[in-house]
């Protein structure tokens, strides 16, 4: 982490105190796409904006990279890099990030990991990782099972249903630390690895996990297909420098959805209650316009409409938040982030490794000049093909006017 | 610092023998601007350079970072990075800018620091910074005062005014450190911080600054508003490898003003007297040709154009510029580099973060073709956007044909 550090602190010794501009980060989540059809567009250069296009006329354009180089990201991560965070250091734990996928309240002491029924023989190895896929309803009745029947005295237990096979663990105690190995062996025709502490502290967590497995696997053992279960990704709520406190921002994060308010909370942010439409998104903007000098919109259906391989949908979600893009302009912040988390192209129906269109707007900027917004627009712009996502957020805050001089 | 050295290692043991290239570095302060009317263009941009257009069409065009995205540079730390060095890892202390930039003949023993002349009341708390911004007279005349009666006997004191409340602190000694905590708290309602060393050689100069600091605060009781005073920013002269031994270069530095000739020598770099103007800098290079393979040539006049908000000035120095050119030209460098240190848009009235104009003319380059110098033009040359400036040095050596191949 030292890098890390020495770069927040480089960066946190130069941030203004007292400054009132305003910052917006506009997300459209799995913005990024391709042509369904060969030498055809992408779902944003299909979509018909206006809006988005006249403001690219004065921003400074590019396509950033949410990770690494080929790496597709999960949304936890993607959210991570554009808060200024580096990704690859700033790594979010499995469980942390599936407890945030629930909405799960996560407190500091509270050990999370991912849980999968999964299916043993007699053996006990295990012949299939995701017991036949059972439905949601029957992952949701074994949870109860458990919660029912596991007896676990000093600490309080949670099992929170995702979907199908999956669900998330949640043990609470005093003075708990998660440097436990998996349980998940990650492959079949082998056992269910016994949980260890890596770490003299987590010992005491580590005891409490291995009865909760072998309480939970007397309590399925009769049922079928999933007759037992493995976790993964034990973690804790991580101890992170704080997103106001590194960047001097007072920070507002509006989203429908539990993840994105959850990786919001993560680093500290303050988090609207769920809006129920982007509409109401766009509300939630201008009533707390004047209480915060950060925002943080996100808007999900683009992502889904990828995630169906609904390329129409997707150009339709598109429209829509151009068609809102006046009641963001018309606050007048001094700098617009336009960007995605990722790339999810209807044509593969999930999250890719695809660098994502990026427009920063400000009255500072020097503009490009080009007057759209698309893939092959914004690989055109100055901000380059790979722009980092972790370095949006240093370079919105110089746009800004929130940062002092480097030396003298 | 091992990744300093260790890069430098690599180059350095690269770098050929008794090769006599030339390589001129004609460095624009404050270069890069912004457009001053929406969608117009930028100083670079409006100023008639046939000459730089011409020679843009032979070269290799971009946009250099001096520091990281969105930092704004100090003219220090810029210029390091265009000598090659990183301005992150060779980082000037404050003192050493602020005597370099008075032209203090800093000597290698000396402890320098960067002070200020503030008001405090009669608890000692700081009430203000800046002593009510006094006059440089004042500033003057305060300084003379404590030269007078500051009593140090086994030392050499000097305090050089700068603009008004600002002065230079400068303590001589034999075998002085200088890891020695600001005494300004960089607040008010605090007070002064008691000058303390951070290591045990720099212990005999903490009891100076000490001993300095309460006859000061003696002398200055009854002076009315500046009536106290804080440092900051103790450095040397920094132990770093040379310009001429890390790039086996024989180096000259033409230049006007005191803070470039000193960031110059801050590397060992031979240093002209100063220039009284454009030309008579072109004369030294014509003169000094060949005596030195590198020369630093520096311009101020665009940097103070663009500080004072004078969009047509900046123009019209570029534009002079422009019509110097054929005198660098005809002396047939091997590699010329045309850039600024930084940016300062007239705009802004200040530096700023935006990337800088940069090219790479030389016979052995593969031109971009780009018939023009400005911030577009550069901007789709094939260096990048934020190509770090502390690499056109390793790229000037490769094009003047003075480095090695690295393996067999």
């Amino acid at each position: 982490m030292e890098n890390v550090i020495m770069d927040f602190d480089i960066l946190n010794s130069l941030v203004k105190e007292g400054e009132k501009s305003k910052i917006v980060l506009l997300v459209m989540d799995g913005l990024g796409g391709l042509p369904i059809t060969p030498g055809g567009k992408t779902e944003l250069e299909t979509a018909r904006t206006p809006n988005l296009d006249a403001l690219a006329e004065k921003s400074i354009l590019g396509l950033q990279l949410p990770i690494l180089q080929g790496m597709t990201p999960g949304s936890g991560p993607a959210h991570i890099g554009l808060f200024g965070y580096n990704p690859i250091k700033f790594n979010i734990g499995r469980g942390v990030l599936s407890a945030l996928g629930v909405d799960f309240d996560l407190q500091p002491e509270d050990v999370a990991a991912r849980g999968n029924f999964c299916t043993v023989d007699e053996a006990g190895l295990i012949t299939d990782r995701r017991a036949g896929r059972i439905s949601t309803e029957v992952g949701e009745k074994l949870c109860d099972l458990l919660l029912k029947n596991v007896k676990l005295p000093d600490f309080e237990l949670f099992l929170v249903p995702e979907k199908e096979y999956r669900f998330v663990f949640v043990l609470r105690g005093k003075g708990l630390k998660a440097d436990i190995c998996d349980t998940d062996p990650q492959a079949t025709g082998k056992p269910a690895i016994i949980a260890q502490a890596d770490s003299l502290d987590s010992v005491e967590a580590a005891v409490a996990i291995r009865s909760f497995v072998s309480q939970a696997n007397e309590i399925l053992r009769d049922q079928s297909p999933a007759n037992s279960l493995v976790l993964r990704g034990f973690s804790q709520f991580p101890d992170w420098p704080r997103f106001n406190d590194v960047f001097g921002l007072n920070s507002n994060a509006i989203a429908m959805y539990p993840m994105y308010r959850g990786v919001a909370k993560l680093v500290g942010m303050h988090v609207m209650p769920p809006a129920n439409s982007m509409e109401e998104e766009m509300d939630m903007l201008e009533a707390t316009w004047k209480d915060y000098d950060f925002f943080f919109v996100h808007i999900k259906k683009t992502d889904s409409a990828g995630e169906d391989g609904n390329f129409d949908l997707k150009v339709h979600v598109i429209e829509q938040v151009d068609a809102l893009l006046p009641r963001i302009l018309n606050l007048n912040p001094d700098v617009l982030i336009v960007t995605g988390d990722h790339s999810t192209p209807a044509l593969l129906k999930s999250h890719s490794w695809h660098p994502v269109p990026t427009m920063l707007y400000s009255p500072t900027c020097r503009p490009d000049g080009i007057g759209e917004y698309g893939e092959r627009a914004c690989s055109r712009g100055s901000l380059g093909n790979f722009y980092p996502s972790y370095e949006l957020l240093p370079l919105a805050l110089a746009h800004a006017g929130r940062l002092e001089k480097f030396g003298a």
